[in-house]
């Protein structure tokens, strides 16, 4: 496939050499490739191909890295990286070696904020933009947030403080849809505004025709007259937008390439913040994506001709296990409730919505009020279960402990895609659960493979009271892992070796590192005794029982490593007394990488190799 | 003084018994009683004197508990309090012994739910009217949000998701400011709702003349006619509220008692969910309060002889020394810039205001926002301070992760209040920070006196640069702490007894507590080190090396246990070899009161006689 006019794009500023009616060939080539490129290396594919126009507009107008565009959240921003010199990298997306799938400051000046979390994009361009007036300095600022985003809440902080920012441009990105269909209020406002076209249509006949009324005598226009301003106001204030200070404009087609691009030129003398509302396709220009944009906001590679394949439905994960077996449980227990933030299909929660659609809540893109909404219900006697992902967890924080936790109501926390994370890279890394849940009081449960999971699950919906977690990790159990029988007890003996005075201890898919750890030890003619914990917070009690007849304990756990299980076990076996060797393996939070996860595990030396390695090196130490 | 009506209120439902006519005279009573009871005892006053009437009418009109009453924040809950038979508690408000500032279930079932952290009230009331729903039990949910909650993004996402609730009433109580004055857009829309009574008289007269119009085949008539629809959703869907699937009422005058029974009854029959539009004033009936109803947003106990004493003004405290410190700052650091999520005053930044307005931000209750509007600031080569208390900093803990920490950027993070708070209770109480700040991989100082937090706040504003935090108690430097030297170092030995084998260590206000274990067991013969670190996070390189001689060491820490400071040195002095005994006492958040601090560390084991009394056993124990 040949890109004639994409190949003249090799750094930032070039698109501006093209002829405005080049453009939109442009887009369609940049289309074309993203098709090609996403489809065979997975990555986001549906919402890359809704803003194509709208990027290459600003591109075009923007003088970058002077002035500054932020994406939120940040995965719709293939265009941008395109336009910016990183074609190259494409071939590697979401690679180790190749770019990442968000913006990120260290891949290129152009990109000027880390973004991966919704809504908190607006916040760090108000930012931005105060600092420009303060050091006086030219340049817009432009920030593009997705509908989806306007049920996060953070975006109200960010819009309640705009006052007078003139240098700064919200450009809302409508495309009817944040991930999956979006819901509340919000979406229902914004499908007024842009479906009632006679409502800005007829402003202009509107003020024609207050102007030309006449001040006379007659009662009719008199009362009419009394209420020009009104009215005024009620047309020209129309919007919740122009409420909170902004100057409105729009709904505008967002992919009439030119008129966006004369638009945007227009835009450069502004006396207010801007908001402009655009309305895309998410999925534009591949069919398949605009019937299902959902289905295919994040693929794996796929193969183009067989899109409409049945095999495209969901391969079992833990996260359909976990949906699937939560719609099973609903059944047996009325007052089990399942809450959603904008996740339906990712958390698996679509079997649950389907069985008990009267008992499925999908609240948005709204973390926070997820939480203290299921802590009502939980007040009330039901039985809510709230499954957000890990990175995303980290939004409610202050919620679970003084909503939930305070009262110790019976809240389930779900924690999907939790520990280490392919492809998305640092900004949605599933590190922080274990240490912060613990750090509440909260149990925290972490099955290692789909019994475990069942298991556990039922355990803590049907039995279990309080605040209380389960983690498990993205996408399907490991093999190593799965023929692990599930005893029920909060941790098990897993590999037992004969003389065995070293254990290594993790939990969840983790695991897989330590079994192979004590493999390569073996090799060496070091016996070694592996642990699994399934009950992460309280420490199950007899764990330091029999841990102390080791004269060295290996933790190893894919979580952040200050205030870890590690730690606390650490500090446990110090508590009961015990003095022997104990090495900990953590994450490192200011080296992740979007890479896969044997890499990731690598680069944190949290693989069996590094494991083993430690090992072999302490008890040389010792030796000598 | 007598309140022959208020005495007649012994329980809930007792106010439904007085004649209409007395509600006014009950109004001046509770609210004489208010301001003789908090001023002798302190507490929240100004936001109480200003809720008066309207909760005395959704008291005559609810039956609690079927129904539910929410107070957002919770603070003014005085009133309620007073009309559910706890009036001699009042004795002893925010004591021990005594009832809560805040609503509590525990106290009464009337007391729907825990409330101290503000814009979450309507998203658990959400769930409770969603659960009533289920449970298919009858009953309205009743909400009171004051206007400063409309400046935290968790009320939008709760707006976002009311649809079809007809059992929730939604109370907006604009009293013009929250705290200190409100601030952004939402606070001018307010004021041009209530500020405009022609914007919502006119409502009937436009009405009434738009159906009056024919249609007929004038020219102007036919312009206006095509335009009708638009004029009537020009005007009634005017508000914001209304746009968010409300039907708003209001605004309505808050101290009519009488009217606002009588509009609360006719809302019994609902047919949406409710937005009532309340205008009262903050601090109404007492002069003083009124006029400042910032400075008597929360009063300590007060003689109202002497309102304008120039005493009045606040006193030397960590918050006062921090924002005058930093002002000073300021003067010599062009870049600096403040935060504050509506505590100006609370944090002191007040004098900052004063001297740098231009660098000075005041976001609301938005700690979300604020945080990463610091990040954007600094990105651009600001050097923003943020200050928020540290229980609110838990609203924050993502964007201190996504937006701060990712891009390691120059924010410092000034946690006020942060250790065991007194009188408001276990909403209130700072102790998460050390463990999730570290748990970032942020550094944390914990100056123990003014001197400390003068020279630490200087080194962390003009040399120290990337995300880090300083953490100081509320109120005044302890007497024990006033005298130790700064030093300058990360920690200090400083406490020296010959032949000491145990050393007790601690840091910020909870060190004089080890210092009095010290002394206490000198007393009996047994000789203790006492250290106090200043850097808790990353520990300094050289404290296990002055540790690791002793052979044993208690941590005393003002914080929660787990992943707390005291097992990360547990961990760090294992991992260095030591063998010795480690006794840590820290905060178990179950346990939390409303209780002064004296009282606050007997609960938790953290006062001088625990500690010594736990050295005392252990050593005991070792000598069998």
């Amino acid at each position: 496939m040949a890109y004639p006019l994409l190949e003249r794009i090799q750094a930032p500023g070039d698109v501006k050499l093209l002829a405005e009616n080049d453009l939109p060939q442009l887009c369609e080539e940049i289309r074309q490739f993203l098709i090609q490129s996403v489809t065979s290396t997975g990555g986001h594919l549906s919402s890359n191909l809704g803003v194509v126009e709208l990027t290459v507009a600003l591109h075009r107008t923007l003088d970058l890295p002077q002035d500054k565009l932020l994406f939120d959240v940040g995965h719709q921003c293939y265009t941008h990286k395109l336009l910016t010199g990183r074609r190259n990298g494409f071939a590697a997306l979401r690679q180790k070696e190749g770019i990442s799938g968000f913006p990120n400051p260290k891949e290129s000046d152009c990109d000027t904020f880390v973004a991966g979390h919704g809504s908190a994009a607006l916040s760090t361009a108000i930012g931005i933009a105060r600092a420009k007036k303060i050091k006086q300095e030219p340049g817009k600022v432009v920030v593009i947030v997705g509908d989806g985003a306007f049920t996060g809440g953070m975006v109200y902080e960010g819009m309640n403080n705009v006052s007078k920012l003139n240098n700064l441009i919200v450009i809302l990105n409508d495309n009817k849809m944040s991930i999956s269909k979006n819901v509340g209020q919000m979406a229902n406002y914004l499908t007024k505004l842009r479906t009632d076209p006679k409502y800005f249509h007829a402003k202009a006949q509107m003020e024609t025709m207050l102007d030309s009324i006449p001040v006379i005598g007659d009662t009719l226009v008199r009362a009419l007259q009394g209420g020009k301003q009104l009215v005024r106001r009620g047309i020209y204030h129309s919007t919740m937008f122009e409420e909170m200070g902004f100057q409105y404009i729009g709904p505008v087609d967002g992919h009439d390439v030119i008129m966006l691009e004369q638009m945007l030129n227009n835009l450069r003398e502004q006396f207010a913040p801007i908001f402009l509302h655009v309305v895309t396709q998410k999925g534009k220009g591949l069919k398949q994506a605009e019937e299902n944009p959902g289905e295919f906001h994040a693929v794996s590679s796929i193969d183009l001709n067989h899109l409409t394949d049945p095999e495209l439905s969901p391969k079992d994960s833990f996260s359909t296990i976990f949906g699937s077996t939560l719609a099973e449980l609903g059944k047996e227990e009325p007052r089990l409730c399942a809450i959603t933030a904008a996740m339906k299909y990712g958390t698996g929660l679509n079997f649950f919505k389907h069985a008990h659609p009267e008992r499925f809540f999908d609240v948005g893109m709204a973390e926070e009020h997820a939480v203290s909404f299921s802590a009502g219900l939980a007040s009330q006697g039901l039985l809510p279960v709230v499954a957000i992902y890990s990175t995303f967890f980290q939004r409610a924080y202050d919620q679970i402990i003084h909503d939930v936790n305070l009262m110790k109501l019976n809240v389930l926390f779900a924690v999907d895609r939790a520990g280490l994370v392919p492809g998305d890279g640092e900004t949605h890394q599933g590190i922080y659960d274990t240490a912060f849940f613990s750090q509440i009081g909260i149990p925290v449960y972490a099955p290692a493979n789909y019994e475990e999971l069942k298991y556990w699950l039922r355990y803590l919906v049907m039995e279990a009271r309080g605040p209380r977690a389960i983690r498990y990790a993205r996408g399907e159990q490991k093999p190593a892992l799965e023929a692990l029988p599930c005893t029920g007890n909060a941790y098990d003996k897993i590999e037992s070796r004969e003389g065995a005075r070293i254990a290594l201890v993790s939990y969840g898919a983790q695991t897989e590192e330590i079994i192979a750890a004590c493999d390569l030890l073996q090799q060496k003619q070091l016996a070694t005794d592996c642990f699994k914990l399934v009950r992460l917070y309280p420490l199950p009690e007899e764990i330091c029982e029999a841990l102390r007849s080791y004269d060295m304990v290996l933790f190893a756990e894919d979580s952040i490593r200050t205030g870890s299980i590690g730690e606390q076990l650490c500090f446990a076996l110090h508590q009961a007394g015990w003095k022997g060797d104990y090495l900990l393996h953590a994450v490192d939070n200011t080296h992740l990488l979007h890479a896969n996860v044997p890499q990731l595990r690598r680069d944190q030396g949290l693989d069996a190799a590094a494991l083993a390695a430690d090992v072999l090196a302490r008890v040389k130490e010792k030796q000598i």
